[in-house]
């Protein structure tokens, strides 16, 4: 398919997008990069501040209904311990086919399909109708601040569907669970051991409350046929210091996964029955939902997903399946108000199960056969 | 009373063994002190490692039965943080009649009382019939190895009667709880928290235990009339790194206060017992009691406590209570075998309440009592 980008560009630009050590902060140069980009192409974006040096960003190409929505996040992941890496994170590595880097998969890949795909759909007038619609994010893989800012404002209200470039495979994603992150902290008092009746143990009403959840959260029966059972995790559990003290302070960390039949809402109510049982006895403790991120199940039969599906066939000469994923993505946001027939796939270049690994990376014919994908797909749409 | 030692020698000997850094270490630089000062008024003393940098010291005055055993711990606890200090911890300071510094009142007080009061006994030849016997200990603030090494080489086999000389103030002690710390290991698997199933959360088998045993312990029913309830404290609790991660271990500490009721046996195998029933679940728990001290519970009425009282109302001109403490002593292993009947106080310079803190100090009146006090009761015995 004719580019403005010979093959050798398009992993350039990858590299170039790679280079930039986004780790869940400066998203801004990244958004900086692709603005100029844009600029030399005639492409409008903006850009919109979300905190310091993190920014979203925003760039249309035709104009007038249907507008497709296509998104991807700035930032990355952590590297890690650098000596499990054989190359540097941060230097685009071809080897044998394969492109190696942190974000190689998880998501630069997509992005740079995202944006050549964009380019070359203006600069041969390929969008015979409507608009498409690039929403670049930031901190997706802590919080999604990026898109909860998006929904606020108001940027996905016109739009009729979406496509995430989040790494896919060879598969179309329409579904996941959504995610909670919950703080429990407890103040008690500080006391010598051999008399624990002057001070308030911090550790037990955790304990009361954690052990009660594990119960209650466990045998409530309610279970997606689609996505299964509501998970819940005390991930992270820090009181005390010392053996013979009573101890003052304590603090637990909880990740749950919500299914649309036990969602939320409901988890929040139940904890804090819980914890509000525990403060009738004497306990302080304080419940913070810091991340709640809503579960995404969307139809499995509409015309993108099945474009989708054919395109990616033809590309792949191998059955692409339907199903859902495991890790929440932006759509969680993107997606609130939208009903359950609002056309929306996660479908981008790289495997999932080597994201967030030491020597992530892309293969390389995947992530320009996603390019042209692309602009068959959203051209098509 | 005369002594060998004016008051002013008397308090140098107490600053003496307070410039001593034996913070739960280095015991023998104390136990050399107290050996060349022996030596000088020939007293024969024996030092015998327990491990390095770190010796016993057994010290004899007079032959053959009975024999009374004296008994002072030397190493001190952590001075802690040097800014709530309104002195150098390890320089003994004067002021308005106060004598501070770390272990001044616990307890190189009750120690350097004792190394008086037995110079003098051998000098002015005091002690017309049978033995004592100075026990000084290594690690008493920390595991109390020490008096268990006294016990496993049969020290205090011929002893038939015992003082510590722990600060008891202007009461007797004749009874406390006993102490176990306990550590709980749990080995999970990690997993990424959006894959819950493919991970094992190592958090999880200890809240089961912690809670249970909570609910267990709190409710035997069980009671001594003289030392009150058992008390099961979870201390500390530590699990898990990162919300989004199935946390892959998990070590909480346990704190039990047992009595005579329910001793550190039935504890011990109550607790295996929730554990066992974890790990055949599919956890990996593993159970570490580390330290495991007796209860202490002694006849009230004896010899030696009712001349202790009578001698100590008279020095102090107020009632000497009988009572018990909530700490541990080194009685806990150097009373093992020995019958309720075993005639046994602690009764030592130093008010309870400030000891492990900053600006701990001892009355000098209080010890300089003391060291008369023991003479008395040491030899009218």
């Amino acid at each position: 398919m004719e580019s403005v980008f010979s093959d050798e560009q398009k992993v350039e630009l990858l590299a170039d997008l790679v280079k930039f050590k986004s780790v869940n902060d400066g998203e801004e140069q990244v958004a900086n990069y692709i603005s100029q980009l844009f600029k030399k192409h005639n492409i409008s974006t903006q850009v919109m501040p979300v905190a310091k040096n993190r920014v979203n960003l925003i760039a249309e190409v035709g104009s007038g209904k249907p507008v497709i929505g296509i998104s991807g996040h700035m930032d990355v992941v952590d590297p890690g311990d650098l000596s499990r890496w054989d190359t540097d994170p941060f230097v685009l590595t071809e080897k044998e086919g394969k492109l190696f880097g942190r974000g190689a998969t998880d998501m630069k890949s997509g992005l740079a399909a995202f944006i050549i795909a964009l380019i070359d759909i203006k600069e041969f007038n390929l969008l015979k109708s409507g608009t498409i619609r690039l929403m670049a994010t930031v901190g997706e893989e802590i919080g999604e601040q990026g898109s909860q800012t998006f929904f606020e404002q108001n940027t996905m209200d016109d739009v009729d569907a979406l496509v995430i470039g989040e790494p896919s495979g060879y598969n179309l994603v329409y579904a996941h669970k959504g995610s909670m992150d919950i703080k429990l902290t407890s103040q008690g008092k500080a006391a010598h051991s051999s008399m624990p009746d002057l001070g308030y143990n911090a550790i037990d009403p955790l304990l009361n409350i954690l052990s009660a959840a594990n119960k209650q959260f466990g045998s409530t029966g309610k279970k997606s046929q689609l996505l299964g059972n509501l998970s819940f995790n005390t991930t992270v559990f820090n009181g005390g210091n010392q053996v013979n003290s009573i101890p003052e302070e304590a603090v637990a960390e909880i990740n749950v996964r919500t299914i649309p039949e036990f969602n939320n809402h409901e988890v929040t109510k139940i904890m804090q029955e819980l914890v509000d049982d525990e403060n009738k006895k004497g306990a302080k403790v304080d419940m913070d939902v810091y991340m709640s991120l809503n579960s995404v199940q969307h139809s499995k039969d509409n015309k993108l997903i099945n474009s989708a599906k054919s395109i990616g066939e033809k590309y792949f000469k191998n059955d692409i399946p339907k199903m859902v994923s495991p890790g929440v993505t932006d759509a969680s946001n993107l997606l609130k108000n939208k009903d359950v027939e609002f056309p929306f796939i996660v479908f981008g270049p790289g495997e999932p199960n080597v994201c967030h690994q030491p020597n992530e990376y892309v293969e390389k014919q995947m992530y320009l056969d996603f390019i042209d994908i692309y602009k068959q797909l959203l051209t098509e749409y």
